[in-house]
């Protein structure tokens, strides 16, 4: 059996960066890993001992924003992309953000909710698992704005009968030109867990394309549109819309519409 | 200097009802209450030793809802209304409780997100006040709609550019005849403390009308409309709707359009 | 084969009311009549020649409103309930605006749009129909308020895709105490078929009631809650809440639970 | 006193294209044209007599869309933007299917309401004027999409108490990954007037940067950003977040975020 891409879709887990890849292997060692560091660490072994491979990270850990794992990865001749899949409302806030940029809107507050009823909602409810969720989500205000707009963004709670399909509610204040202000209001019904299986089958025909072509350690390209907190670390979130442009670069393909 | 009517709108404080009126004296001479306790003792006091007066009590510390007090300032010859104004969502969403109920309708979940930028919010930060609020809000899905439904209803967040006006979205599911599913969305933006001050002159006047009647203790007819959680204990919470129509029968006041 | 209850669920009619018994015999025999008024009359033979029966008009066309009509069905032992069934949207912004009342909050405007993909729907795209259902709709918010709010409440198009399940918009503004202006936004999907199914099967056993109990022409109290435009001529219409107290009462159904 | 830059922003009238130059100075001759045709032919004399100048169409009238328009400017060394200017609902809506479009989703369905209190509004009452509005806004979903998704796209109402700061509702219904239906809904509260007084400053320094470059006839990378209808005919419309990236690069602007 002959695997070119592994996914890492585990529960919201609590950690920070290695850093420096000597601490990788001491920390491993000694068992002071989470599990996703751990699996991310197994399939670099398999890179060398088997065949290059790819580490799609969908969920918050900092794998492809850890220095240490992106240099591991190179390593390895083993590719990581990274980290938190990028589905739902974030993508959609990324990019209302750039419409209000390009416009010269200035945005006063932000606060988005979600709930849900799956598994995923459920575990959120751990405040420690929230914390890390926040952090990948509410980086892309300043990034693309330019500016720390005051913001409220983040998964709220859980609410079984919801199910799969979440309910999201947003609201962006934002001065118009002459300092008029405006009030845009978001709620959106969406199925959570087919947005992340398109995304995840994307990532897997893409990481195939990065072994093809010998691109090891991460891409950026790619982790921009897909990730809510794209690696390598140092890279400013940027709108969808921007990411996507570039995605097609890299990936050779031409918009069809133009 | 005569005063009719004490208002009580300090910060949601962490607080269990005292119960037996033989154990408020003890309690209060040992300090072991809480502002609101305390507050409200004071103004038995002043009932006994000056004029009756009325303790309208506009947060959700159980007073109207600890027989203790309620005993107490019928003894003393005063008045207390509560607990917790009823102002913003709770009330339009004990309505459209009401209205699904008239309808048949099965509700299946209700979420509730608040979020605003007083102090009032500041507050609810804190997760011991949080919890309070919580226990006065979500009571009204069962009682009016006679079963339980999964509901998460509770003040969700801080977020200062909001200022007074806070953002409420909130969605309902329900099945319709036949079983099909409908939804129900709700965006409001409501200035938070001129609600309350409308209500609280309402108030004012009620409580002097309950003065001059010697209606003393607490008022259920007042109450049910006004407060979230309506005391004396062992009441249900009603729709607004019902409530409004007690109101104006315990005021002897005819709705002018009939 | 012994019919009780004969309903009309025709498309929407441009009609005005006959008026005048004496006009109703000519208007037929002359056939300046609309298919509506030829059931309604029909249903009336029907009445005296074979047994007391209900007809339930669903629709636009006043016939409960036709004083015409309603002498027509009391002289010949029948019942007509009507016009047209309240499901939707309008029993909603009925009770939403007599929440307003209540609170004493000044309505300044409403907007409230529906667009839906079923047959009723494509109907009303003819400017004609659509004019009759604006008639039945806008009436509440004067009656209810007790004033006139600025509004505009009308079915407002067709999109095939949306099929039975309607999309509803609306807002509602309105000021708050000391003149602070809220905001209400409402987004719904209603779907459109079963929420009158169950509304005419609530007025099949009604009318079957009003049989039993002899009462010939219309019953206010049933058209009240059921009924867009209550018949017969002459009467507000109120709110959904205050016409099901009506309907209770007049059915002899005590609410269980109170 | 020497111009620049003219601006039309009369209001929204019924008018077709002129199309072959040669039937310009004809129609003009006989008064065959309407106010902006007449308008843009005077600016167009003012290029050749006084000095070389700009046409804002910021309305719906084909101007920047006409052939004889276009090269009747290019041959008095004039510059004509147009048509139709950009702002509120329009451009939001060409982003959100950008959005939809670079993950593949399929959208089944949009529907989008505008009702405001100002002039604008008022005169779309009128029909022939709502028509040509729908004209300009409905071509985007094709364009954008490469598939047409049915959908209900136009200015609904006068409601005289929302004055400038219109009221914007809208669905849009898509398919996930998976075929699973989500659901997107915006309410937003626009000022009308300032958004568009912002746009057409930009477009004035725009015109004078055409004029420094002698850049003749129109300018599809500016009209692509601003316009809902884009001149010159041909081209398709195409998301704001493509053209602003277009429009910088004509205009030799770096994005200061990159």
């Amino acid at each position: 059996m002959k695997i070119d891409v592994f996914i890492n879709v585990m529960t919201t887990e609590l950690v920070e960066p290695i850093g420096r890849l000597g601490n990788l292997e001491k920390r491993v060692m000694e068992g002071d890993v989470t599990a996703s560091q751990a699996y991310a660490y197994a399939v670099g072994l398999y890179c060398e001992k088997v065949r290059s491979a790819v580490f799609v990270n969908a969920i918050p850990s900092p794998i492809a924003n850890d220095p240490a794992f992106i240099e591991y990865y190179r390593q390895k001749k083993g590719v990581v992309f990274g980290d938190d899949g990028s589905t739902g409302a974030t993508p959609l806030t990324a990019d209302l953000l750039e419409h209000m940029y390009e416009r010269n809107r200035r945005v006063l507050d932000i606060a988005q909710f979600n709930i849900g009823g799956n598994t995923d909602f459920l575990a959120l409810n751990l405040p420690e698992r929230n914390i890390m969720k926040k952090k990948t989500k509410s980086s892309i205000v300043e990034d693309i704005l330019g500016y720390e707009a005051p913001n409220y963004i983040r998964p709220t709670g859980y609410l079984e009968p919801l199910g799969d399909k979440k309910f999201v509610a947003m609201i962006i204040e934002y001065l118009s030109f002459g300092e008029f202000k405006d009030e845009l209001y978001i709620v959106a019904r969406i199925n959570d867990s087919p947005a992340l299986a398109g995304l995840l089958i994307d990532l897997v025909r893409l990481g195939r394309m990065a072994l093809d072509r010998e691109t090891y350690g991460t891409v950026y390209e790619v982790n921009a549109f897909y990730m809510k907190k794209p690696g390598p670390p140092g890279f400013k979130a940027v709108s969808k819309y921007y990411a996507y442009t570039k995605l097609l670069e890299w990936a050779g393909v031409k918009d069809p519409r133009f």
